[in-house]
């Protein structure tokens, strides 16, 4: 069955809609209703005739149709019976927001067990509880408090078991932008299988961001991810005693064997991260990133320090330094004083007092980008007010050179320096504070690529 | 024989002034004399009579003093000629700032050669080639292109083969605050030790953070180290084939063997790190944090999510979820809604929607300070705009529980509330954008405070 009213339904019952600003049953009607007309939105209050200019309703029962979506967000104790309501009307999709389940106590998880016992009754499918839902930006559809205008159409899913990713982390998406925001909560009924199932044949879509505490049905998993062409990161929270101690009073879910986990991600070509900034980074890169050819990276760095740091970081994730031919150092050797040493990792500190940073950082990378033995190329640029270069350079640059990839190190510094650069060349190029965090995301560019030639031509020989 | 005159010269000659501004040798006079008054600046240059309203000499033997210390900024050619020239006048300390030595060719590693050969004869010391000086907010001089109002006094020594400590990463040396930078470049001469044993005994500092790409005397580097109580952190570069091979053109300096310096630096409890982000993380804790009691931490966050992925690192880094008493859980449970989970790590979502952010943040952080079980706390907030607390909520408490650490997190979000929040905390409280820095910052906070105690409970068993 699938989930499309969810994403995008024609009505919509808000269970615990309020009259009163700051409460999350008023926030939640007012972000629905500001941008988004096409659909209708019913409060349910027995309390007041309107919120927000929509008519309320006493009962579920009194409405003028069958939603396609109900939201509860009412009191954890009176959910079980809610759903009752809701399933007598003939109600099929409802979100639960409300807490106090299985994450939270004995009686929560009986609570949460009688839910889904009627959900079934009915037939009736059911996202959380213990979720703040979903954001849409092609069906315009969104459930947290989050303003959609504030949320930038874009190619990436993010699914987990988790509303960070719709509340503190929407400035970090808005650089990348969305295709859906979907926050599972406690996976009752509606689990990662069925979102997965319903976004890979999603075609605005290219790549999967998930945060999951645990995969109910492996073999299920498995075989949606084998018919997949779409770009999975997945961040498995729950990897350690500790952490799978926390998820009990989380979203109460069992997080299983690690290692069963890593030899899945591992074989299926799923890219696993250890945290939400690698999960960021990783996205950034993919989202905008061709596969390189190989893993020879050329390094153009403001020190020579930081071109041995960076060297000593491609060594640590399986990257080699670039061979660079004699014609391309001949064409840099050009801006360089004559006593200075001209490689790779490339240091362009004397050529900048002689040139000047601008035509020094365009030389070099559109050198390397044009050097056969180069697969990818990382300038790393003092993120610095007194480095003086018009960053847009790098948009041409990567016009003019499509099929290789280009991260961009604004090196720590000035802040403000390192923000304006993201605002100019994310996401065509993404930007980073350290070489380091750069490195490590081409280094699982190129697996993955890697590995996803391998399974196409796997494929083709073995054809199903 | 001491330093000193490198870090506070009563007369400085540079080699190489010049009248241009945007040249090397012109702007390190602007900023060596707009705020400095009480040591002698002689511009040598032959072609001029005055630079910046200093009178130049046209060459070193006419100064009207020997002067402590000589600054060389001129062709790298031209520079063995000119240690005979100091030499012979009775100079016996010079900075070369020049670059083109062992860092770039085999020209250049004669030319360093014969530097220190003619330097040997007059018993000069000599920092450098390829360095841009040092900053000492002590004695007030500076010699790279920075001017030292722009650098904040604190107790911090940054040492590196790498200008970069000078010129990048000002603006975040600047929130910790600096004791003395110093740039060794090639190392022909003074060297880690040198330096090293000076600043030992400086009482202006309490933390030495290095940037080294190899360590020349071993056994007079450990000699120094066993008699220092000072905090060592040490960025080793070149630690790999390609990282050693980026060295060489660098500053021209061998690396050593890699697991050499990992056997010196545990037995010696030199504090090891991988990236110039982890070494500025590390100070800001370092210098601001007491070493806590045990390795028990108290995790506050604004999602379940942040707590399992925070308790992951935990344990990857060697740290454990401290068990918290009853007594802090009913103190705890006061500002939660009744359904609600109330452990460590502890999720305060639901508690901030009944009793607000501030108060919630208040009482947990406070509670957990209070707890004898808990030996560090760290607070995750989300960095966002929606979130309303005073931030220096933390900063009373740090007062009222000065013997235990507190690491703020002010998880990604909008980058400009992160900014502010770290102005007004920093360096009183450390502030970090995800959990995991965090809690790798603690981890090697503790780790360094157990050895250290082990260290003096054995020096004082066997008195040297």
């Amino acid at each position: 069955m699938s989930l499309r009213s969810f994403f995008d339904p024609k009505s919509v019952a808000i269970i615990g809609a309020s009259g009163t600003p700051g409460k999350g049953g008023y926030a939640l009607i007012e972000n629905m209703t500001k941008t988004d007309f096409k659909r209708k939105v019913y409060p349910i209050n027995p309390k007041r005739r309107e919120i927000l200019g929509l008519k309320t309703y006493p009962k579920i029962n009194k409405l003028p149709e069958v939603v396609d979506l109900a939201i509860i967000v009412i009191n954890n104790e009176a959910v079980p019976q809610m759903i009752d309501e809701c399933g007598s009307f003939g109600i099929k999709n409802v979100i639960i927001e409300s807490g106090g389940f299985a994450e939270a106590s004995e009686r929560g998880k009986e609570l949460e067990k009688d839910v889904l016992r009627k959900a079934r009754k009915f037939d009736m499918r059911v996202m959380g509880p213990n979720s703040i839902g979903m954001i849409d930006t092609s069906s315009g559809f969104s459930t947290p408090y989050v303003p959609i205008e504030a949320v930038k159409k874009g190619r990436v899913a993010f699914v987990g078991q988790t509303g960070l990713l719709e509340s503190v982390f929407i400035p970090l998406i808005q650089n990348i932008g969305v295709s859906k925001v979907v926050c599972m909560g406690n996976k009752c009924d509606v689990d990662e299988c069925d979102v997965l199932e319903y976004i890979i044949d999603d075609s605005s879509t290219d790549i999967i961001a998930m945060y999951i505490e645990g995969i109910r049905d492996g073999r299920r998993f498995i075989k949606i991810i084998e018919r997949s062409e779409k770009v999975l990161i997945v961040l498995k929270g729950g990897r350690t005693t500790y952490g799978a101690r926390a998820v009990s009073s989380h979203t109460g879910t069992i997080c299983g064997e690690n290692r069963v986990y890593d030899a899945l991600f591992e074989q299926y070509n799923i890219i696993p991260v250890k945290s939400f900034e690698e999960l960021f980074d990783l996205v950034k890169v993919f989202i905008s990133q061709p596969f390189p050819n190989g893993n020879c990276v050329g390094i153009i760095t403001v020190t020579g320090a930081g071109g041995v740091t960076a060297s000593d970081c491609c060594e640590d994730n399986g990257l080699e330094i670039a061979s660079v031919s004699s014609r391309t150092l001949e064409k840099i050797r050009e801006v360089y004083p004559t006593w200075a040493p001209v490689k790779n990792p490339l240091d362009v500190w004397s050529a900048i007092e002689k040139t000047g940073s601008e035509e020094v950082y365009r030389r070099a990378t559109e050198e390397f980008l044009a050097d056969g033995g180069v697969d990818a190329v990382i300038p790393v640029i003092g993120a610095v007010s007194w480095m003086e270069l018009d960053i847009r350079l790098f948009l041409h640059l990567k016009k003019k050179y499509p099929q290789k990839p280009i991260i961009l190190v604004g090196l720590l510094g000035e802040p403000d320096i390192l923000l304006r650069w993201k605002k100019i060349l994310e996401p065509e190029i993404p930007v980073f504070p350290t070489a380091e965090r750069a490195i490590k995301a081409l280094a699982l560019l190129e697996k993955f690529g890697r590995k996803s030639i391998l399974k196409k031509n796997k494929m083709l020989r073995n054809p199903h």
